[in-house]
């Protein structure tokens, strides 16, 4: 293993992630709120050991190329790292004093979680607030593809970083060179989130609310900086718009390029996207009927249940009505969907519709084979037939998505506070990217009730959902940190 | 497909239950509780349906031969056809008179389940309760093996039935006859149940107690005649034989056979069954030291825990403790040996230790995936390679079951009632087969509660529990039908 060559990789994300925090910088600036010098001491000591790491290990590591073992190791590493010093402009603006919180909230961020510990959302300072949800934004379509973006002729197999780092059981490589693949990527991911700044300003909001509540909606993170959510704005046109956007990043990106270069029927024809807006239509028709009684009016109804569906489906979090309160066939649905999430290549976590779409169709096989046991059947999926090992690769993960979720539940609760309800949810939403879940950590609550054990066990459920189990898993595995 | 061979099996299969239902008429001829009637019309009834089937279909049905088809729909049908039947007696006698109820409670009862609707102990029917419990022995071993046992010259391949009725992913075959297997696995089963009721008489409980807590552990069911379950007689030593009885049905029978024949080597290398035990023996350790503050003690500590423990693990469902009112961390365990249940081949639901060990491995595997991707691994159980074809059907399974508890405690809320740990809890302990859930469904609650509908839902998921899953979602199947 060259440790020469993962480090340089390091380096150069820790000198993107100092790249990242210039905007904050600049709008800590103007608004004065006194975080400047936080988001500037930051910077410095991201430089400061990013740019060694990156130059001196820099002659040797161009030679060696990536290897798979690396390559997640460089991924997981690389994820821990950006949430330590991710967090330290909550720590040295006093946002967050303790670090153990402020690296929940980092890693919460740039997992695309939104999981807050903040409780008290009056005067947060502007440029360390908007540092917050850009994480969420980095996050969302991975740091290392940015990184891969912004320093192209990194040598080796990188294409293990971006599977590592690209939710979904297949990458998407939309173009042969795999950092032309990233550009894209990005320069569509950039498109999307102007797009949702300028329609939110039309709609009303200002430019830093508009800014932060469009990071946070592209990333599918759901970080706000009103305490009420985008509840606070009690505009329907808002919510709307959001709505829609929550949802727009639910889709494969893959899905917009196709769009682009006028490949239709790639898109109309896509059964994953087919069946993710079947599933948001369907969940959000009967919660909305299931909520007439409790809202009065059935546009009322819609209203709410189409915004809380399409934020827990997209796993983003945003929240204008607490679903905690809501009938409980409705809170079992957002249960449901907890757990699916969205498209694979998007932005959004959870287990992916299409990984539930090729477990249904095994679990029919199954069926099937009950009464046809002679009878050889093979899977379709996107209308071709699946790999074996794909198949037995997905239910695995399903599995362990699952365990985790319950050992993670369990981990949580040895600190014996909340109930199994709380933090079996928490342990769901932070494995699928969520946010909020039921009971004591609901849209209206946080996690700031928790202990340092409990959050750290979440910081890894959640970076452990983030990157597809696997690669942070690995990381306990003995044999590879061996030579 | 045969049809007439499907009436005929199915019409031996009533016969059968009406035979069954002989020593519980005895007991109500005896006690004179005024249930007598009830016992002997729902005899006269099964006589009445039974005989002609078995009788009618006799001549043509002899030469057909069983094909997969038809063995699982005679299993699923005989299954729903056993339950309609042996819940007469809670109708007839008027200790149960609605019917969905009774029908709950019979279903409840075959499967192994021990979930009650009953919410009076006072002044029991002795031989309507005795054939409640009577159901959990028959549904243990299956009905269609104890069919074939006594009805040995079964045409076909039998051993579709018998798989289909067996807990576990392989089938243990112990000689090469099918009928003689499902005799010799009678005969250890009848020994060890006829073991345990002489040891309880001894350990003080009147008769009758003995058979029905007998009876209720060797199904790993949970029906108990007394409101307060075990924790009425309130004795350690009946506890402890108890405990020890639970855990001993919930291994492998084949292992008993084993010991018989001096294959001693089998047993002490078997991977199920050590992990069984090393899971039961943790799981006790741990929550006997979170209990220790609540007792006082840690003999009482481990009294408690070491009852609960394994009426929860071997599915039984007994309880001498409320679990509800223990801490959140143990209450998590429990949850997580809910799923796990104890061995194939034994009377216990759950998803089998053998399937969640198979699964551990899939999941150690794909993690060195991430970091060796090309090297070929095979996952090696009870020290043989483990087919991949096997692999995946364990992992279709366990996403299934997980599957169907969501959508089962979907379509419990339906009604409206209780909360999310409480019909959550509800689904997983009907299709583990277990009893007792969390929340209003708890170990000192019952079933009651819940309207026609929900239990209608439960009682599906306890038949799709008891028979693993396929068999019964197959009958939703259209081409199950066709001809």
């Amino acid at each position: 293993m060259s440790r020469k060559l993962i480090f340089r990789v390091m380096g150069s994300m820790l000198l993107v992630e100092a790249l990242a925090m210039v905007p904050a910088l600049i709008i800590a600036l103007v608004y004065r709120d006194g975080d400047a010098r936080a988001m500037a001491a930051s910077i410095g000591l991201l430089v400061l050991v990013g740019a060694p790491m990156y130059l001196l290990c820099r002659k040797s590591g161009q030679q060696a190329t990536l290897r798979a073992r690396e390559g997640f190791l460089i991924v997981a590493l690389s994820w821990l790292l950006l949430s330590v010093f991710g967090a330290l402009p909550f720590v040295f603006s006093g946002l967050i004093p303790n670090f153990v919180s402020a690296f929940f909230e980092s890693v919460s961020g740039f997992t695309t979680t939104g999981a807050t510990v903040i409780t008290n959302f009056e005067n947060l300072p502007h440029g360390v607030t908007f540092w917050r949800s850009f994480t969420h934004w980095i996050g969302g379509m991975g740091v290392l593809v940015l990184t891969l973006a912004l320093l192209p002729r990194m040598s080796g197999r990188s294409s293990h970083l971006v599977r590592a780092e690209s939710p979904g059981p297949t990458l998407s490589k939309i173009v042969p060179k795999m950092g032309d693949t990233a550009k894209i990527l990005y320069l569509i991911y950039t498109a999307l989130t102007a797009l949702e700044f300028i329609i939110l300003m039309i709609a009303g909001m200002n430019a830093y609310d508009a800014a932060i509540h469009a990071l946070g909606t592209a990333g599918t993170g759901g970080f706000s900086n009103k305490g009420a959510s985008v509840g606070a704005f009690n505009s329907p046109v808002i919510e709307a718009i959001i709505t829609v956007f929550m949802v727009l990043f639910g889709i494969n990106f893959v899905m917009y390029y196709k769009l682009l270069t006028c490949s239709w029927k790639d898109v109309t024809g896509s059964e994953e996207l087919r069946w993710f807006l079947i599933i948001f239509a369907t969940v959000t028709a009967f919660i909305t009927v299931m909520l007439i009684p409790t809202y009065g009016h059935p546009l009322i109804a819609l209203r709410y249940a189409s915004f809380q569906v399409a934020s827990v489906i997209s796993t983003t979090g945003y929240a204008t009505a607490d679903f905690n309160l809501w009938p409980i066939a409705t809170r079992m649905l957002i249960l449901l969907i907890m757990f699916i999430g969205s498209c694979a290549g998007s932005t959004a976590g959870g287990m992916k519709v299409c990984r539930i779409g090729m477990l249904c169709k095994q679990g029919l096989r199954e069926v099937r084979h009950v009464f046809q046991p002679m009878k050889v059947q093979v899977v379709r999926y996107e209308g071709k037939g699946v790999d074996e090992a794909v198949l037995r690769q997905v239910a695995v993960f399903a599995f362990v998505y699952v365990a985790l979720i319950f050992i993670g539940g369990f981990a949580v609760s040895l600190e014996g506070r909340f109930d199994v309800e709380t933090n079996l949810t928490a342990a769901l939403t932070c494995v699928s990217n969520v946010g909020p879940g039921l009971g004591a950590v609901g849209p209206v609550e946080n996690f700031a009730g928790y202990g340092p054990f409990a959050k750290l066990v979440l910081c890894f459920l959640m970076l452990a959902g983030r990157l597809e189990l696997f690669p942070i898993l690995a990381l306990f595995h003995p044999a590879i940190w061996r030579k």
